[in-house]
């Protein structure tokens, strides 16, 4: 049976620093094989987004039908840590590595929780080497892979550090979605003196930015903080105080929960825009859509699970920025539950060795219960 | 007597850029002595905004007291001219430098005038070395000088190049004033999935410059077209799509009438600028107030003077940029009256000779009429 600190050191000594393919890839796959899984991985991209890895591996058969997913990449881990990022040590019961919480140490805890497990039924495990990025390689290829193979989970956990203050205080249910919109109002240059042979796009570029400024996308929901739109940047570069610029633009970061499309909120901007602004050009990258798992029996059985081993009952949360649970949650019911996120991203991220531990007995208990 | 075209080339030849001394003084101070002025010269302020020369030359005693006032200093010449700016050569009857209009040329025009002038009274020549600049060393301290020495004139002629397409067709009789107002918003950075531990501040500078945009100052008055507020620029400078900013800044320009003074709308700005965002920096440089020389017997008398001479009667005209006249207003009646100003502070700026000649005739004649 696999040790969930040993395997979690093996992996962060692989780095894997988005978009991650190989080693990291190797690790996990030899610890699965003997567990009887049937391990399925394939690149797909190119540079500079990919080459991304992709790994599918099954075991069992027929229902219930349970998926693991996660990612092997990790962020860059800038300058400045205490011992080497991807040279794995412990000190005072916690493990120093790049993704020792996101997420190399659930993925660990999760293959030594399975190795444990033999009830009948299916399990997965579906990882990503794109998570970190823009997983346009990633996940959604992945899930491509299960539909074509028809294997649809029927519950799905993302192994994301979900836990905020404590080991298993918090499940996320769901995630805002995510828009930036790119506008650009160009205008005509002229002299101030001469405003009538210019066209100023800074007026149009305020009166579009204020309407913007006023709307309210809704008052939240049960599950859900108010939908949110924050100008994050307006560049119009002129130096020279006695011009009228030629140009104007602005940049808006939209949150938003499940009552909107990303698509649509788009469309509302330009709309308003081109109103104050015919000649403006408005453009908008979704991020992620929102998704909500509603409350019910899996977020329930989490809970139940996380109470019985850790004695703590988590939170049902739909905060923070978006994770590849908004692309599973086509498939089936997904939530998030994982480990103390307090470190994630940034310098001398670290896992308690106590907590590895009791997440791998959670995820056991989640195992019991979902195939009893 | 000296030679309007000879005078002007000599003007032209001693390079004289912002802020001006010495040689080019030297030349003027030359053809005036003989005519028999009485020639003082002081030089004021230090770099980079100094040192500046600047001339006051009488003649005569008594009223009425005429001052022709201008400049000597030029804008840099810039690269791509088809002769040396500071050699000035004669080409198909144009006088081809560096300020061959702007104003070289006319004041060598009224010297050639006055050489010609003998009735009782005061002529007074007031001419500074920094009128294209800031001119805070220029015509500003020559007014001291001239009110230290009861010197005070009852009507002034401002010699800049006023006519737009033809010797003759336009007088200025007023210009708007000019302020610059920079707006500093400063706010809280942070990350846009969590607003409410931030302080966006581009939503409070668009809400104050949506509020100044709204703004009608006036509707224009018999003599100006109306004041107007123009935003030159706003900057905020956040390469990141998910960070709220911590700063946000805008420039306006205002042109305004004699309806208005500077320091009251830098005032206005302010208190609109404060109530959106308390915390926000309001600077305002006032660079020209605005004046208006009423239409009357001395706008009239150049006129006729022009229209005698010319055979063309000139508009009367506020538009343009700010001129020394703003100064000078405040001592009596001033107008400006000049050259064609088709090729000031551009490439290859020239004077017909026919033009020089004919200003010289014209500037005679409004001699002969005030000392009538
Ligand atoms: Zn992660
Ligand atoms: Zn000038």
């Amino acid at each position: 049976m696999p040790d969930p600190i040993q395997l979690t050191k093996a992996l962060i000594a692989a780095e894997s620093v988005t978009p991650a393919t190989g080693t990291v890839f190797d690790v996990l796959e030899q610890a699965l094989i003997p567990l009887g899984f049937r391990v399925e991985r394939f690149l797909e991209g190119e540079a500079p987004d990919g080459p991304v890895e992709n790994l599918l591996a099954v075991r069992g058969s027929g229902g219930p039908h349970f998926a693991f997913a996660g990612h092997l990449d990790v962020v860059p881990p800038g300058q400045g840590w205490t011992s080497n990022p991807f040279g794995p040590e412990i000190r005072d019961g916690l493990i120093y590595g790049r993704g020792a919480v996101d997420m190399k140490g659930s993925i660990a805890a999760f293959v030594a929780a399975v190795a444990g497990h033999d009830a009948p039924g299916t399990i997965s495990l579906v990882v990503t080497g794109d998570e970190e990025g823009p997983a346009t390689y990633g996940t959604p290829m992945l899930i491509e892979h299960m539909r074509s193979r028809d294997l649809i989970p029927d519950l799905c956990l993302v192994g994301e550090p979900s836990s905020a203050q404590q080991l298993g205080d918090t499940i996320k249910i769901g995630r805002r979605g995510s828009t930036v919109i790119w506008i650009d109002v160009p205008g005509r240059q002229g002299h101030v003196a001469y405003p009538h042979l210019a066209d100023n796009p800074i007026p149009r570029l305020v009166r579009a930015l204020s309407e913007i400024d006023a709307i309210v996308l809704d008052d939240g929901t049960d599950w859900f903080q108010p939908s949110n739109i924050e100008p994050t940047d307006v560049t119009v570069g002129n130096p020279a105080g006695n011009v009228i610029p030629g140009h104007a633009s602005a940049r808006l970061s939209i949150r938003f929960n499940d009552l909107h499309r990303g698509a649509d909120l788009v469309e509302r901007i330009r709309e308003i825009v081109l109103r104050h602004a015919p000649n403006a050009i408005v453009k908008g990258t979704v991020y992620g859509e929102a998704f909500l798992t509603e409350p019910g029996a899996f977020s329930a059985l989490i809970q139940d699970s996380a109470e019985a081993v850790l004695g703590v009952r988590p939170e049902l949360s739909t905060s923070g920025g978006t994770s590849d649970a908004r692309f599973l949650s086509k498939l089936c019911p997904v939530v998030e539950f994982g480990l103390v996120n307090a470190t994630m991203h940034k310098l001398d991220e670290a896992v308690a060795v106590a907590d590895l531990e009791a997440l791998t007995r959670t995820y056991a208990e989640i195992l019991r219960r979902v195939f009893a």
